[in-house]
């Protein structure tokens, strides 16, 4: 497997994709044509729209993007495709696509056998366990909450530090993903914006400037240090 | 139908339903035993623990709070109760559970006969259509999305304003609210901390000292002033 998993597409004060751009030059080199799932449509952006967006991102690193809404038969383009971008937006209308057309099974296939990859925010968020460690509103119904299972354990992406000058009374980040594990036994990476995981055949790594922040069940949640292998 | 539908339980700088004893006082004046529902359980604290911390809040203003899980009859005692509290944590777990025991329309049909309401966070987002404009964490996976459908229209408790400082790229929520709305026809209600909706027969108001943010399918979001009634 070679898989980019990134807290977000875009950080402060730079274009969508452009901090990535270097890594994702090099994780695509060989590519031709991705095919992008813009199933998450970011502030119900259109397929069309989103499209033409990760073209524009992807300009300098692949020949082709292609939405896989153009395609006629998905599963044949997920399963033939040599690179796969899902982007950002909300994780509960991303998940509920991909088993609703019953193509969750044949992601992680593709994945499995080489297909490359690249995941920002809700399409991060899916290489987990499940999606419950999302911060997207529940605007759609899923059928079910699993996730593609790339990753043996959840990510948490945009993570957020407590704000400790805050008054606001709405849970921070960490109680939230201590509330999920009060009834989950899934290990937790809190991405910040900036970092991303690497997948290189059997290693994983978190990559980028930042530390993450890593919970495990009945441990003290604790910081994990960039550029350097994750076993778990 | 009598109900207080808080967004919060708690204000900064003050303990436990403080900031509402003046209001819950003169609500559940005729009270003498109350209903607690401690399904949410906040920080994934136990219904036993959560239920003390209920009676301790309302001590002044019921002669008696019961936790639900006291009970062998839960539909029963919901039916019988003449004052019902359902406290924040996570809304998903609330959902799921009052779907599962069959506990939801009894709800309903036991705060339409009359008994009074109390709903704080999840309690309150509960009483809109339903839980899809929540901001909390899928940590459970309920049957459906669908809650009491009290009011006409979703709650978003804990409403912030976006923050114009935040280099963050998270969605604001605003715009979780917007992307909610490309797919749902409900009106939703932002709800600032501090501020509840009371329901006083067929009058519904908004209270406290803030203004709430509208948000209309198809127009532009707008502040409603407090301590006016809310028709739609």
């Amino acid at each position: 497997m070679q898989a980019i998993i990134a807290s977000t597409s875009t950080v402060h004060g730079s274009s969508y994709l452009e901090y990535l751009e270097p890594v994702l030059k090099n994780h695509f080199r060989d590519i031709q044509d991705l095919v992008f799932i813009p199933f998450a449509r970011p502030g119900g952006i259109s397929h069309e729209d989103y499209t033409l967006k990760a073209r524009k991102g992807l300009m300098s690193c692949v020949k082709s993007v292609k939405g896989l809404h153009e395609f006629s038969d998905m599963k044949q383009a997920i399963s033939e495709a040599e690179a796969i971008f899902v982007g950002g937006g909300n994780t509960f209308l991303l998940v509920k696509q991909l088993h609703e057309l019953d193509l969750m099974q044949t992601l992680k296939g593709s994945i499995e056998q080489g297909a490359k990859y690249l995941g920002t925010s809700a399409g991060s968020n899916i290489c987990g366990v499940s999606m419950q460690t999302t911060n997207d509103m529940p605007i759609v119904y899923p059928p079910s909450f699993e996730t593609l299972g790339i990753l043996n354990f959840n990510i948490n992406p945009h993570y957020l530090d407590p704000d400790t000058a805050s008054t606001h009374k709405g849970e921070t980040r960490e109680t939230r993903i201590q509330e999920f594990q009060t009834l989950n036994s899934e290990i937790v990476v809190g991405l910040r914006e900036g970092s991303w995981i690497k997948i290189d055949n059997l290693e994983i790594s978190l990559e980028g400037p930042w530390p993450a922040r890593v919970f495990e069940p009945g441990k003290e949640a604790y910081e994990l240090s960039p550029n350097r292998p994750i076993k778990f």
